[in-house]
């Protein structure tokens, strides 16, 4: 671990992509291609890579097969190809575990780095990455959720206070937060200029939360909905369509065939301005979490996806050092 | 009470308009002329006359001043001013109480009569309307939930059966039911070529459960709520925004600042052929209340209006005479 | 021909369902279900019996492989077997050819009567029709333009005045009208409860001008218009997206491969009521076709489908016999 | 005029405003506010300071009275405040006229620079704005087009090739074009992440043809488009609505009172990845403009508003130095 003040971190554009772990990759594939509608973008045996409909680059989730779920990385495209050298040298002066990954390693993507962030996660960072078709115009191809591109990614930390101040040191920027006087319940940091590339959710971790996929209208998610209730498959539909007070987003969430938490939603706003300012909802405010006052059903707080180590061993997960906003919120009871 | 068949009933063209006694007319004004959006037809101390954008008569819900919550009466149009008598002969043949109300005793309504129906609830067919101005394409005068018309009553009766084959000898349609082998737990019945008129959920009545209100699309629906959102009136949305599976109706619950509840909703559909098919729900599909399989509040089974007889007084409540469907749905607990 | 007043018309509940002939059957299925997503009920070769997502009898319209593009019949659906004997004494007493067609002649359809009717169509009556699976909410199925059911037949006359008679005399009512003090240049007619079962446009005649396809929601027209510009066949729109002065109506038309006139369109109203008032354009009004003011494109005025005897001869086309509203509306110009 | 290689332009966030000078503020009130339902900030005598329901800074659009309709300046925000140096100086060097003015000589715009740049328009640079409150969750307020922010400027040049250099030396990405292999006919440039905040549409100028605002989903749009045709203001609507090719952008022009060209859209796309991909329209592809295939209305091409130099005075108007867009492309006639 190095001393001194840290140094510039990678210049991270956006959050760009997920690894996941399905125990099933043809049931994953049922849910993730053939009802909510992503693109394949390429296959190979145990791994499918997928994107939305405006996404121009390989993928925005990777779904490998393997024996238990799990989130495996994070990914985050960088400015310049010498962001990358920033990135080993930033974490290692942080003390964390870094590897460096030649191109093609993950195929669409070129060389990259990953690290074993001070949260527990392992993140990667890359600037390459392989164009993709252009099908925003496709609409004859269109299906399901009709999800545009990834836009974010939500993890559960035992401490958002240091989450927060982590991601602030890697240059992101605040939009919105939980709070009261004493503590910090959840907060929304971005660099590309929407509400968020990353935000934080207070419990047992660490844990991925869920991926955040923007579509372009309310309609879109509504009819995600309309899907799996024609299926007979409406025990995916954990929470929404609603509306979030934080970010305004209307939304809903689902649960793949693993488990793992996918919200699709649309309507957040630009955040690009140099002096953006700061959302600050109180904890109290039952609108902050579903804007219609509606609770929020406990397992969206309780439950979450396992992440694993630069070997592919699940973290340790840690149990919550702060009060959990679940426990103090409005959300546990209705207000009428 | 007369003996022998029942004489042909009156031609009930469909349910028009509904009288709810309000505590505090201004604060009723505000929920549902500011709010909400009704078109004021009319007013006078003490009493509002309230309209959606499509309506063509004078009136789709009068509120009225009064000491207690309560709804007054449902007022169903007839086809012809001689289907007035034929209500009379109707009821009087069936032993229930009647009224004659000449024309003008309720503004834009002409010569009326009223019954106490076997049900429990004071009942009202009129012919002649008084017409209303043509606001549909007067979209820059839209605001709220830009409710189009109203479309039906939702009554709470401890014995469905009995209300189904009452409304049956009125010669109404039945398009939709949730039942199980032995209980029929609910029916939606209809005139108008939609797919009700009036519908009946079991529990402790007569008590008036919602009134329907037609919008044009989901994006209405959802206006509703992010208005009440917005101005942290949140606590006056009971449930949704959500899909019926019965119906298909996009729909939210609203309380009124006297918690009658108003249902705004989007999508059903055309029931007008004559040989219509029903569309039986079975009580275990976790779908029939909810399409998307979410829990229903209980307040939303349990809370109901208080109904007024012919002479203003409000009406004993019984209990349910059959199990709850709340009792053995899915509702009660997830699936997942 | 018989002599007296009319006899009692047939009961008629709705249009129903239209034949066309298209002379590519392979090419026409690509744009009728490929593109714009209706459900096929039913297929032979040489014809193709297809519905929208709503309908609940067998089909919406035949397309039948022919030589030259042609409408061969119209049909209603009536309220009684009895109907039919009604429809051909109805017919004779006005001096037109029928045909008693038995069950089964046509898939889906029990007995039927056709007739040349006094403006030279061929139109047909039912009562029996076979029930279709329910799809409503089957949203996993939908596609394209996700049309619900069929709504309307407007058809050019040389003398919509006549037309309208006629009309009247089988029981429809009459909703909207475009006219000035000399001439009626279009009206629009019910028997169902909405804007039209039928509706008239002045010109050369006896022709089919477009079948009317009912969608929930805007989106889902302009969802047509987007997958037609994503496959470049944006030339099959002719008019639209806009919307209707008269009706309301959220409007694309459509030609088929064979210039069959399709609108889909949303958003019309009730007529149920006994007193349903008339409204009335004034031929200069620019937003009586467009609400938005936007000049009509000249083929929508003149071109049109060429309709058949009972013998599947093309019906001779006659002049217009009145002033055209081409000529004297306002869409000639731009008000700006 | 300096010499050597151009310093480094200012680092331009995003456009920001525009001052319109409309002949009649009161009716210009009317339109901007009234019917199209933009936020006024602030108002004096002779002015009026507009924004969308996102913004949060203090204008989007200067409404200043005078005597003849015009465009005074294009303002973009910068990043920081020493940017407003090197504004002066890069157009210093660049031999144009430029200058300084004070924090508040524009209500809620701290310190400005503005230049008359290469292409004839007065351009303003500004880093610090007022906050303005904030009104996306106050969807109680709504009205009209619900506008969220200010996108782009579109402006008319003789040379779309100059146009293009001149803001690429300024920074700016280039997300979209039309051209054939001769002639550059238009273009689409970006600093913030969608596909513009400046395009160039060839012709007599320098002239702006349009300010750009986005809107959040496609009924907003359409919504504009009814309430004009509500108020039989419906010759306002110049074009649309519809979708462009280029962009994606579903929208709609309506022009002021004074004739300047207003644009609500929704749904663009991301441009904020380092090697994002240019998308080329050819010419003669008839969906470049507009999606659906449909003829553009030819004063979209021919009519725009007079801009003004520093001093206020009227910019002398160039004929264009290449072949027009609207004399090669196939919007000159119909492809079917």
């Amino acid at each position: 671990m190095g001393t001194g003040p840290l140094p510039s971190p990678p210049d991270i554009v956006r959050s760009a992509y997920a690894e996941l772990i399905v125990t099933d990759l043809a049931r994953a594939r049922w849910f993730w291609v053939d009802v909510l509608g992503f693109v394949v973008s390429e296959s190979a045996p145990g791994v499918l890579y997928l994107r939305g409909y405006d996404e121009l680059t390989h993928h925005n989730v990777i779904l490998t097969e393997g024996a238990e779920p799990a989130a495996s990385r994070l990914a985050f495209r960088v400015r310049t190809p010498g962001d990358l050298d920033q990135a080993v040298e930033f974490y290692d002066r942080l003390g964390c575990r870094t590897a460096r990954l030649p191109a093609g390693n993950t195929p669409g993507i070129g060389a990259a780095v990953r690290a074993e962030d001070p949260l527990g996660f392992t993140v990667e960072f890359f600037h390459d990455a392989a164009p993709a078709g252009r099908l925003q115009q496709r609409y004859d191809l269109r299906r399901g959720a009709e999800v545009a591109r990834i836009d974010h990614f939500n993890i559960v930390v035992p401490d958002v206070q240091s989450a927060y101040e982590y991601y602030r040191s890697l240059g992101f920027g605040l939009s919105e937060t939980i709070e009261d006087a004493q503590t910090l319940y959840a907060a929304w940091m971005y660099r590309k200029q929407t509400v968020h590339d990353v935000a934080f959710t207070g419990g047992a971790g660490p844990r991925l939360h869920h991926l955040g996929f923007f579509a372009h209208e309310t309609h879109h998610v509504l009819r995600t909905c309309d899907i799996l209730g024609s299926l007979h498959e409406e025990s995916h539909i954990e929470r929404g369509p609603g509306r979030h007070g934080v970010s305004n987003a209307f939304y809903v969430y689902v649960r793949d065939p693993d488990g793992h938490r996918i919200e699709v939603y649309t309507s957040d706003y630009y955040t690009g301005d140099p002096d953006h300012p700061v959302l600050r909802w109180d904890v109290s405010d039952p609108r902050r979490r579903d804007f219609y006052g509606h609770v929020v059903i406990p397992s969206w707080y309780a439950e979450a996806t396992t992440v694993l180590d630069l070997d592919g061993n699940p973290r340790p997960i840690a149990e919550q050092h702060q009060i959990l906003e679940s426990s103090v919120g409005a959300d546990g009871f209705r207000v009428r």
